[in-house]
């Protein structure tokens, strides 16, 4: 561990200003499972928040939609708008199934052609991972770490399929579902609770013939939301069209954000669910190492195995059986991995 | 502990000969808070386990819907029913409320006046507890004691709110959702991932002036269950009215349960999902006691109270605060009470 304090000291700075290198070096510590990297990744994290921006320096911005809404289109068009106004972005991604695909989301820059080409422009894939939790632990990090080297506008996509938007939700301040013209959610497989989730809701490929089906997805999806209870950041969702594609409505979805963002502000929503947040976090992240370390003990491990078998087959009761595997559990100290 | 073996055959002996007072005392036990007791009660249902009736000479039916939806009527006229045709049949609840408002679900029998004086009915109200999963645990334990004294049909009812109709779900053969008449199910209050998990909805209060509303709802039921995709089970939900205070199409229901049962015991579905069911609890179980006997651990708690307000205040990184968190943890053997 010696070695690597001279690596954290050169992490830290080389983070500090704006170093994409370091910064990337700095991610992969965060993504990887090795025990020894997750000890510089945590202190590397610790070290840098005393310096980092203040919370309403930065604003998080999670951006879902069903499969062909436009995404990457979209992200493309609203980031590059923003690097040409002189912001610095950054682009993550939270997507499950990237481990088996390969990267469906964001494996390949070329997606964001533009964007990526931009000195002012961050884009990482998604981490992969077995679970959700650990996929979406690792973004929520590496959130801290792009932050801390400068890049106030947080970006964080998903795919539009139930589980990952909200891990997005409980990392990002305001959260963006894309929508497709001419289609009610039902037929886009968009779940009713992603819908609810929605700050600002955008009819994308409002273009050519598809303007008049954008204009009534769009008030379909007005009185769909108007009919939902008010959360509590006692804000209106607002429904946009906009085409990414054409470069249209997507200052006005912007404006639309910044609306939200001075809405939250003053009536303090946006601090105190930033606090909620992490305390979120900070639980999440108990739980998952305490299971990680639980089921890495190999009498746990081996008992676990040979008592699911029974319980599959009816021999003990599921109780009776996980109170043998806890019975088999003295974890030593300093097993615990994050 | 060496006291306790006596009562266990007691116990033992009185629920296999449907002793009712015996029973209840062993429920008592389950629900307990006491790890001595819950010595006892996994012993308990390890002993009565073997001797449990096969898996489809029993049903498991939960039962939701909206408050006013008439849960408690509806299932005392399909119970009554079944025990004038000479069959045994528990009520059971998970009301994780009802630790607040001292069981505002079955925890008055003159909700059902009629099946509670029957020698063939059984009926417990909800467990309390502070969290769902600990509630939800319990009565999954007591569907194993009802069952081994002879209680082949037995019915879980739930409150219409979302987290504990899963936990119903993951406990039962088949899931009946009660609706109101014509009412869409928005304004209900029915989430949607509750139609979706239901396999027979009835549209009950089918009687008077309502009867046409009730029909107009069914249609209105039929066209939202069949745009949802097929399940593992391979069932096409069902959409019935009934009345429950006419006792009008309750038959029908009942036979739609049958229908249910003879459809998912040919195809295989029955067996698998109790499977799958035992499995997941034993997850459930082993989680829920790992955790409990973490957060009982007095350095883990204090630690967990100071760092959370350092976390809350941005002081400290979730990550780190939670890696801080496990490293004081060394439990001793035998601290782990499920």
């Amino acid at each position: 561990m010696r070695r690597s304090l001279p690596a954290i000291e050169t992490l830290v700075q080389g983070i500090r200003s704006g170093n994409r290198s370091l910064l990337g070096q700095a991610i992969t510590l965060v993504e990887s499972a090795r025990p020894d990297h997750q000890v510089v990744a945590q202190e590397l994290i610790q070290r840098l928040l005393p310096e980092a921006p203040a919370a309403s320096d930065t604003l998080r911005i999670g951006i879902t939609g069903a499969p062909g809404s436009g995404k990457s289109t979209f992200i493309e068009a609203l980031g590059t708008q923003l690097t040409e106004s002189g912001q610095k972005v950054a682009v993550l991604a939270i997507d499950p199934s990237s481990s088996l695909s390969k990267g469906s989301i964001l494996g390949d820059k070329t997606r964001m052609e533009r964007l990526s080409t931009s000195d002012l422009a961050f884009i990482r894939p998604s981490p992969s991972g077995e679970s959700l939790g650990g996929v979406a632990r690792k973004t929520r990090e590496t959130i801290l770490l792009v932050e801390a080297a400068g890049y106030d506008t947080v970006i964080i996509e998903t795919v539009g399929v139930g589980q990952s938007e909200i891990a997005v939700h409980s990392m990002t301040d305001v959260f963006l579902l894309l929508l497709l013209p001419g289609a009610g959610d039902e037929l886009q497989g968009i779940k009713r609770g992603i819908v609810e989730m929605a700050d600002i809701l955008a009819v994308n490929k409002a273009d050519g013939e598809r303007i008049h089906l954008a204009n009534q997805a769009r008030a379909h999806y007005v009185n769909a939301t108007h009919l939902l209870p008010a959360g509590p950041s006692a804000w209106t969702p607002r429904v946009l069209v906009c085409s990414a594609v054409e470069n249209t409505g997507i200052k006005d979805v912007w404006q639309n954000i910044l609306d939200y963002k001075t809405h939250v502000v003053s009536n303090g929503f946006f601090a105190e669910n930033r606090r909620q947040q992490s305390a979120y976090w900070f639980k999440e992240a108990l739980h998952e190492g305490l299971l990680a370390a639980f089921y890495s003990h190999p009498a746990v491990s081996e008992t676990f195995k040979r008592l699911e078998l029974e319980v599959l087959a009816g021999r003990i009761s599921p109780f009776a059986a996980a109170a043998a595997v806890l019975q088999k559990w003295v974890p030593r100290k300093n097993s615990y991995a994050i």
